[in-house]
């Protein structure tokens, strides 16, 4: 029996948890931390109603709820007991008090996860010069509101908010296979496309399903991050190959090919990530030669075909073959990177096992979601992308003028016949962290090419995104950085 | 100089490409395929557009367009040629012709997937018994629609369409710790919540962190397969251990727990999958108590809390601790599947670290869909939440009678406290895989006992999920399971 009650319940009127249970959840705490032992009489409901001043049938009700989840027995003569079947316990040792609190103390160990480029938060006043991304603000999102709205009621009357496909909604993959075939020279039908959230997931199954620890993956010496790193967790080791105006060298990848046992290249051909240079035709030919005479793997990331200001963009590697590729695009670009669409197409057989992975990923997209992009695609998206293509042209000629205007003598870049980020390079050496650190007093954040380097070298450039900024903020950017600049050269 | 011109053009004048993108590709893949070899001059526009019945501009985009890819050089006066720089290439291997059609004959390797339980498409005129999932009909669908716009419109106002913090929105998690901290006994911030899509991905991304090749993860006999299989797939040896009707038996744990180093217990605790038991008190202590003694971390995954009927569901056993404990849930059933939303919850410290390896995986969710789901919590999910509550606890009362009165001796169940699911046995043995055909005959998908086992053996059982139907179709769906197993047992 409980003698001298000593019992810490502190109710929380305030608190949307019924009273009853706040009090169900401490009697179950001082059980846990060993504070009332097996068999203990509670004390009789008049007494704690008193001692809490809550009423009677609040006490009840929490007896009640004891005794309904096996915490506590019942005799109606005799009151109620904490349980008899519990074990004793070693008093809990002692921790935070139950209360809102960050808790610490991390109780076991786990393998640790590689830090990738640090995400751009954007915050009031700062301007960013991101990797590449679209304007949010010029998402067409009554559209897409709409059509997610009549996507949503067609789906939920036709039962189908349920788990499918885990390749994703069919009329998606058939949208996405129509738009290759017909603007990307590719030979595919639905069974060749399997959606994933974002093109950053499609990297990730390509590194987990192609790749084995010891592999060896081939990138170039500025790439994606987030790709090389995906490769390097699963165990493969990362060969770095040497870049230029043409895009991948392919005397050094054949160097590299003879000399380690290379099993996957990936790479960006069509705006090389960072640099945005065009991979030139007669590499494309080579290296699809070599992929084929040594059995290598070609992972071949369009991130942003859908922009292409000067010509026709080039075909991707995939429209030659998908015998021997992967390709990976993404609907982030030409709609919102809130959608979360992306894809990748190869052969059927590895798009099916592709899907059995995503089983254990995360199953599957949200099938609503993929259906309504589905019918903006057919629908909406052509007159939408021709908009927004006039206004990023124009934001990148506006940002070549100012670029030259400003740093006239300090620094050189080729316009970017497409892609929504420009490669910036200094004339002269400069610190790149302090280039950082200056740029952020200005209220300015900027990605240095370090992040890129896959061979811990790295060329005095920026990759500068520019297409989420309108003219005037651009002006202003290029202004921040010029005086950023100039406190570093000081 | 190409003789008599053999190239193969077909035009497709219904195509959305552009005719003389037609001709560009036609011409690229003929330079692929090795037929026509560098240097080789292209006939004369004119003689090509009458050959082809196009206008003669049309063929000078084209060679313009072969010119500005650097797939051809052009002279003023001598014509148009197939660029010498290309490399001279063996014949390309016959294939298909570049049409539609499914590309076969993949060309690499690599590592299989492993299958999981088949996903139970919807088909016309069947009833599905799925294990366990919400009533897409259900779905608050208008109130999701205007939630989601609202969000559209507010994210993309305020540039938030970008990317952001991959452990999710901070207004969701936010609306997640404090249901946590008041329904469920949790002591929570923002900072011990990562968001996931799907409770599936939270489950995932415990099995790459917590588990290293060769490690020892314990699940119940009977176990949730995509739980398992992701930790066997990251190359965890699986310890099968008792189960009866209080949840996991402690004594055999303890057992596994002696005999092998079990880094992860894997469990469903609150309403054990399959079986929908929920685990006793004091095996809770027994376990929380284990945990800290070897050192165990306990993956809890707590798909199902949403809906119980009979009492208030027992605390999680994350509200001991978070020191030793990832707790995994999801929005799915409490308000639809098709948002692919759920979360983790853990020590701030460790969800740090499932933030990086998501940034690998897909970056992020939806931020948008994130927010707006954070919109319909504070304000609209309890009173939806309390309506479909009353539904499907009418439906589990109708499954229940309809149950007892059908197959009144053959077999033996016990109506589950909370969840969307029953667990039915057979009182005398029968093939479960013929049952299974027999009620597919019948239009009628199961999911027999042995979906479920984590060691080979399985009882003569199934798991049938009830929430997705209305009375009139649990009663159709229980007789055709009926006459499925009067053919079975003939």
């Amino acid at each position: 029996m409980l003698r001298p009650w000593s019992l810490q319940i502190q109710l929380r009127p305030q608190s949307q948890t019924p009273l009853y249970l706040q009090i169900v959840h401490s009697f179950i705490e001082e059980i846990r931390r060993g504070r009332i032992g097996a068999g203990t009489a509670l004390p009789g409901t008049r007494t704690l109603s008193e001692q809490l001043a809550v009423s009677r049938k609040t006490i009840i009700a929490a007896y009640d709820e004891l005794v309904a989840q096996g915490w506590a027995t019942s005799d109606s003569t005799r009151g109620t007991f904490v349980s008899p079947d519990l074990p004793s316990l070693p008093r809990w040792t002692s921790r935070a008090a139950p209360s809102l609190g960050v808790l610490g103390g991390d109780g076991f160990s786990w393998k640790k996860a590689p830090q990738v480029i640090p995400w751009a938060e954007r915050s009031e006043n700062y301007l960013i010069f991101d990797d590449g991304t679209p304007d949010p603000r010029l998402a067409p999102v009554e559209i897409i509101a709409r059509t997610y709205r009549r996507a949503l009621v067609r789906t939920a009357r036709r039962s189908e908010l349920g788990y499918g496909d885990p390749r994703g909604a069919f009329a998606l993959r058939q949208a996405i296979s129509t738009m290759l075939n017909s603007e990307r020279g590719l030979a595919t039908t639905a069974s060749n496309i399997c959606l994933t959230r974002g093109s950053q997931m499609a990297l990730y199954l390509c590194s987990v399903l192609l790749v084995r620890p010891g592999d060896y993956v081939a990138v170039e010496k500025l790439t994606y991050p987030p790709a090389r790193t995906a490769f390097a967790r699963t165990g493969a080791s990362i060969v770095s190959v040497a870049l230029d105006d043409g895009g991948i060298e392919l005397d050094d990848l054949e160097r590299a090919c003879d000399e380690f046992p290379v099993k996957v290249i990936y790479l960006t051909p069509h705006h090389q990530f960072p640099t945005t240079v065009s991979m030139r035709p007669e590499r494309r030919l080579r290296l699809l030669e070599l992929s084929k005479r040594k059995g290598i793997v070609v992972v071949e990331d369009d991130y942003d075909h859908e922009f292409h200001f000067d010509h026709q963009p080039l075909l991707p590697l995939a429209s030659a073959s998908l015998d021997r590729t992967v390709y990976v695009g993404s609907l982030s670009k030409l709609i919102s990177p809130s959608l979360r669409i992306g894809y990748l197409v190869s052969s059927p057989g590895f798009v099916d096992d592709v899907a059995n992975e995503i089983m254990l990923i995360d199953r599957q997209g949200s099938q609503t979601m993929e259906t309504a992009v589905a019918e903006l695609m057919s629908e909406h998206i052509s007159s939408y992308a021709r908009k927004v293509h006039g206004i990023y042209k124009a934001r990148r000629d506006h940002f070549a003028t100012v670029l030259t205007t400003v740093f006239a003598q300090e620094m050189s870049f080729t316009i970017p016949a497409g892609g929504l980020a420009f490669w910036v390079q200094f004339k002269t050496p400069l610190a790149l962290d302090e280039l950082v650190a200056a740029a952020y007093r200005e209220r300015l954040k900027i990605l240095p090419s370090d992040n890129f380097s896959s061979d811990g070298e790295a060329p005095y450039a920026l990759r500068l995104g520019y297409a989420s900024m309108n003219e005037g903020e651009l002006t202003e950017a290029v202004q921040r950085l010029h005086r950023a600049y100039k406190s570093v050269k000081r």
